[in-house]
């Protein structure tokens, strides 16, 4: 049973359903993942207090009465529009230029503290962009413009950019092309940066049937507390490739050590575009598949993680469908390894739509 | 070693190398896939007679010379280019409305063919749509529809509908929405009306490494004859499931029995839309998985197959950068594969834009 595999147990917390009110109903009917015939108040996920445990976990990841209809996605697009929430408000929003490219997006009201910096940022109007920011033309090397922006991010972090955590983002137009400067983490959503992570699905076989490792986050981390998580996942700074930051995170996050994180398998990758205020994230995660030794037990070396456990595949879908127990991003990480792993099959209704909105973001 | 596995050989026949015409290359250049910093023409693949054998297949999958770089994606770029041409020539095509749906689009020169079918075929123009093919507003059932039109098939089969199969193929404006009437599958991309296949990676593991079981397709095949294709392979034909469908296509292609066939995994999608004078293809593929016993031997049993040989995946790519022996759409499902099992790495040069150029016709 998966619940001998628990590596710590807490007390049962207060749950309570969502309530759908009107706006909400209307945003998400009106959300082009909607699948055919769809009415998805019907299946509004249940929403946990922050602190719920490894208990509530099991209780809600057994089959529901009511969800033990495969071919019905509709709790798997709910996760999906959660990540890309607001996109009618990309309007607000104009780009960041830099030697021609669009790197970024900016607030029109997060601009006005830019203008204030005018020996670093500039508002040209073009037929090309129409109004956007770019930077002045003395910043024409990557060390000018990352130290140049650096100073006004930290003087903008005690009232607008709260969160910082001293980690550089490269910030280029596409993936795989030359950066044109470094940001600090924090700052990349309100710049609209695309930002680019590794997750990793770590997984089990047992007499055929799969096994997840699911982490739950620490409760004093200060994004996502006490969420449910990967095995395994992680931003990817400047200067280290995606392979390389996998190894790097597999040994931090739990504790696996290369001679098994280097079979990690490179399987595709997921993107969304989430707008909240300001914040504009355009996010790409190259997902990843470790099938691990049987035996293996993840421990967590850099505090994050409160503890991991093994869920049953079928039961990580139940979590996923029907709450909103993990971390965002994660759920279309997960719903990726179920596409790929035969847990969602073309007889689900708007099979291909919700795999197309997998890749929502820019994905480039 | 993998020729060992080869049911049946045949004798060598002459190679070529495609010329490389300006126009060619131009077009090449123009296409959206490009990854960045590519010039594509450097690694243009060999074009074959049709009449290859499994001698030519052993010899051209050997790695060559210049080819071991696994961070150049250009061989997969071409093959994705070949399923996808003419996307500039799209304005040549008027809509075909069912409904107020688009269901599919008819080339200007195809529909003055139509045009002589007045009891079927109406050429409204509205704000909506603009001017677009529509049908006689008596035909109101999807029985009238069907007989209608199979009628209008059978007048213009001689002519201009070449290849009749007396197989009908559903006519929807996305998956798993009801049908609006049955089209002969030979007349599907000159109504430029959506497709549905299901395509199959038969494969093997032995001691830590994959082999695809590859098959070649008789001579005497209508459609490319001699070519390199998957195990098993077929349209979706009206009033069948995927996953039915795919099971009686392992009996009939490949002598695959239901109890090993229904373990089939099914893994995702891959689109495309080619244009080629009045045809207009818009395919979507569903990608499945079926990892077979090591003993297993596929046995064709409807003739369609000349004969099957099981080939190492590593070699299966580099016939796919190489050459253009396989079919061209069973590339897309084989790059597929390769991302999914982590043959293609996001350290190669363009991975996320070759990722997404498998989804680049309409996959709904």
């Amino acid at each position: 049973m998966a619940s001998n595999w628990c590596c710590h147990h807490l007390s049962q917390k207060f749950l309570f359903r969502s309530p759908s009110s009107p706006a909400v109903l209307q945003r998400r009917l009106k959300f082009p993942f909607c699948p055919p015939h769809s009415v998805i108040s019907a299946s509004a996920s249940l929403t946990l207090s922050s602190d719920f445990t490894w208990d509530d976990v099991d209780r809600l990841s057994q089959p529901q009465p009511k969800q033990n209809d495969s071919s019905d996605l509709r709790g798997f697009f709910e996760k999906v529009t959660l990540c890309n929430r607001n996109s009618e408000k990309q309007c607000e929003f104009i780009p960041f230029v830099i030697e021609g490219h669009i790197v970024g997006y900016v607030h029109n009201g997060f601009s006005e503290h830019l203008r204030r910096y005018e020996h670093v940022f500039t508002f040209p109007e073009d037929t090309s962009f129409g109004r956007h920011v770019a930077l002045h033309p003395s910043l024409n090397s990557s060390e000018h413009r990352t130290e140049a922006i650096a100073d006004v991010v930290n003087s903008l972090s005690e009232k607008h950019i709260p969160g910082i955590r001293n980690e550089l983002y490269p910030v280029t137009s596409s993936f795989g092309t030359p950066d044109f400067f470094s940001l600090e983490r924090a700052a990349a959503p309100y710049f609209g940066i695309k930002a680019y992570g590794v997750h990793m699905n770590g997984y089990v076989e047992r007499d055929g049937e799969k096994y997840l490792w699911i982490g739950k986050r620490s409760k004093v981390k200060p994004t996502y507390p006490g969420k449910l998580d990967h095995l395994v996942a992680g931003g990817l700074p400047h200067g280290i490739s995606c392979g390389e930051n996998l190894v790097k995170e597999c040994e931090e996050e739990a504790g696996i050590p290369r001679s098994i994180s280097s079979k990690a398998t490179a399987v595709g990758a997921v993107s969304y575009m989430d707008i909240d205020g300001y914040r504009f994230k355009r996010d790409v995660l190259f997902c990843y598949d470790l099938k691990l030794p049987e035996d293996f037990i993840p421990v967590n070396e850099d505090g994050e993680v409160e503890s991991f456990k093994l869920v049953p595949v079928t039961h990580v879908t139940n979590i996923i469908k029907s709450t909103n127990m993990f971390k965002e991003n994660c759920n279309l990480v997960i719903i990726d390894f179920l596409f790929r792993h035969g847990y969602i099959k073309p007889e689900g209704l708007g099979y291909l739509k919700l795999l197309q909105s997998l890749r929502s973001g820019d994905c480039t």
